[in-house]
């Protein structure tokens, strides 16, 4: 059996893999609406808050742009903060859709400067929204939006933070910061299967929905929460990962929200200083920047990542992640978020001590 | 347990079941390509092409969109031929994206005339595509696409048809017809969990793709194309379901396509004449264009088929599906599709029968 150490889709704990494979219910029956209910509920909980939360039936990327379609209109301007691919990825759809993005990056393994973001508000006071990721799993960075989403509310902003790789395992606590759209996906830190993002949307935001021209169907936000009043999905759910859900969010509230938040810290921690120990160099040098659900390694050293990744796999059972974008062929990934221990995490370490000379790797 | 008799999600096997609930695995790694070649490649037995096919994560309703979006452009001229509520939304989406729709309705009930169609492209000969429903689950009737497809094509229009709750159940040879566009999804004839939708896209289609200028990013099929050079999606597809595809595709092939649509002819005959011999009035009266995925059945003699589906369910266990759109209230429809046996039909026919009265029935 596989070890899978990819920052998603995750490991599904046992009692989940049961729960998916449960006989299909009618979407439109009064089961479904207990069911669509209480998962509704319980994710508003890892999500804290109590703004409308909506589930579609997509990957993570359909998340994005549907944070996008529904609360601005062709022309808006968007400031589109970026750490990373999945930062770089939602500039793209808003650019798509016709936004006039301006594009803050920062290096690959930085996070986002809070004081660059506020000088781009100040700059440019007719942008209607920001666009942010907290936790960036190409990079393994986690922004400080604790400091940044006041900045952009004082400026009286829109503000949209993609939280997929992050809501539930570190926290975001999105009425505390003001946060109007946090979107998640269903196969990071929920431990269940791919196929459904799950997105929150504050009063300002719906103000903005109801002036928002860019076209949208499928992902409309409106109509999912017209449906929601009777606890449906205005499309044919992914029925199967709702029982995965269901049984999955039972888990995450009896362990608490704030064991989870300390269990993916002590995980990352143990993760970044075993790491260290084996002599390799972490992507992110700033502790305090540092993600809990994912940590990215250089190929220093003379390590070839791509061929460390083969090995692992194919030796020792472990499946990691290479990099991507840039960084494809220049660092390794561990995913550890979801269903995973401190155990599984030195495991992975003790296992990479070995495959490390294999893949070229020299102290 | 209760029998699900709705026209999607459809009832899974016990195959199709244990193979869902398996782990995850990596959706980059050389067991998912393996595992997502063999899906598209059998997947093509069914749609009946050698066309590109590709598999989004969503709804039917997702897949409806990704035919509007990828091949047309704002202002674009459609005609919209809609027998139902599936038709209607197929047109409602084309107007959100700026598409000019022709919309050529019939009542609900009744197919599409072919020479009205004929006619409305000789009128129109700026029309760039036609978009039309192949079975139209809110009525239970199927379009004569044999008919239809060569005046579409004889045009030289794209013919673009939505075949979410028929391929893999009734002959839709997409090939032979040269449909550009056909969509299914995975929660129909398939026995496998909402979720997924497959496209064909012919040449012709790919060419238009390449003009076409509606917005699109998560349901870009040329971004699936690119990836599935890879035999992988552009975003984390749905495992689970991919999985489960896998075992059923397999049982599929067994049984033989040919059998298959023969199985649910004979089911729907069996359907259609035990509903007749109850005193039932089905909605569709004409044999020729009766729907053998799905049979909708009026209210007549005092039916409140509202309070029938509630006491099948509650005291019969047989979930049926009420009316849709303008035919809400006024309905029920037994989905006949899948994973479904003449036996669970004639079940269906003997528990109405008990049923019947208690619903203000009488013959």
């Amino acid at each position: 059996m596989e070890q899978l150490r990819i920052p998603g889709p995750t490991p599904l704990p046992p009692e989940v893999m049961q729960a998916i494979s449960r006989q299909m219910i009618n979407h439109r029956g009064p089961e479904f609406h207990k069911i669509f209910q209480d998962i509704t509920e319980k994710i508003k909980v890892f999500f804290q808050t109590k703004n409308d939360l909506l589930i579609l039936t997509c990957a993570g990327t359909g998340g994005l742009e549907a944070a996008i379609v529904n609360f601005f209109s062709p022309g808006d301007k968007i400031l589109g903060v970026s750490i990373g691919v999945f930062g770089d990825r939602f500039i793209s759809i808003a650019k798509t859709y016709g936004a006039n993005v301006i594009p803050l990056k920062f290096e690959m393994g930085q996070a986002a400067n809070p004081e660059a973001v506020k000088k781009v508000l100040q700059d440019n006071p007719d942008v209607k929204g920001v666009i942010i990721t907290h936790n960036e799993t190409s990079t393994s960075v986690t922004n400080d939006l604790k400091t940044i989403a006041p900045i952009v509310k004082d400026a009286g902003k829109l503000l949209v933070v993609d939280g997929v790789s992050s809501i539930g395992s570190i926290d975001l606590p999105v009425d505390e910061l003001k946060i109007d759209v946090a979107i998640s996906g269903s196969q990071k830190g929920w431990m269940v299967p791919p196929g459904m993002v799950m997105l929150s949307v504050s009063q300002e935001a719906w103000q903005a929905y109801a002036n928002a021209k860019m076209p949208r169907f499928y992902l409309d936000l409106g109509k999912a929460k017209d449906k929601l009043a009777k606890w449906e999905n205005p499309w044919t759910p992914a029925v199967s990962i709702i029982f995965g859900f269901q049984v999955a969010l039972d888990m995450m509230l009896k362990e608490g929200i704030q064991n989870i938040f300390a269990r993916h810290a002590l995980i990352a921690k143990t993760a970044r200083e075993g790491l260290k120990e084996l002599g390799l160099t972490l992507l992110v040098k700033d502790e305090k920047i540092a993600s809990n659900t994912v940590t990215g390694v250089m190929g220093t050293n003379g390590l070839d990542t791509k061929k460390l990744t083969q090995i692992m796999r194919d030796q020792y059972k472990i499946v990691l992640a290479g990099g991507q974008g840039a960084l494809e062929g220049k660092i390794f990934r561990i995913g550890h978020l979801g269903y995973v221990s401190v155990e599984d995490i030195t495991d992975v370490i003790a296992n990479l001590k070995l495959a490390l000379p294999q893949a070229g790797f020299t102290r």
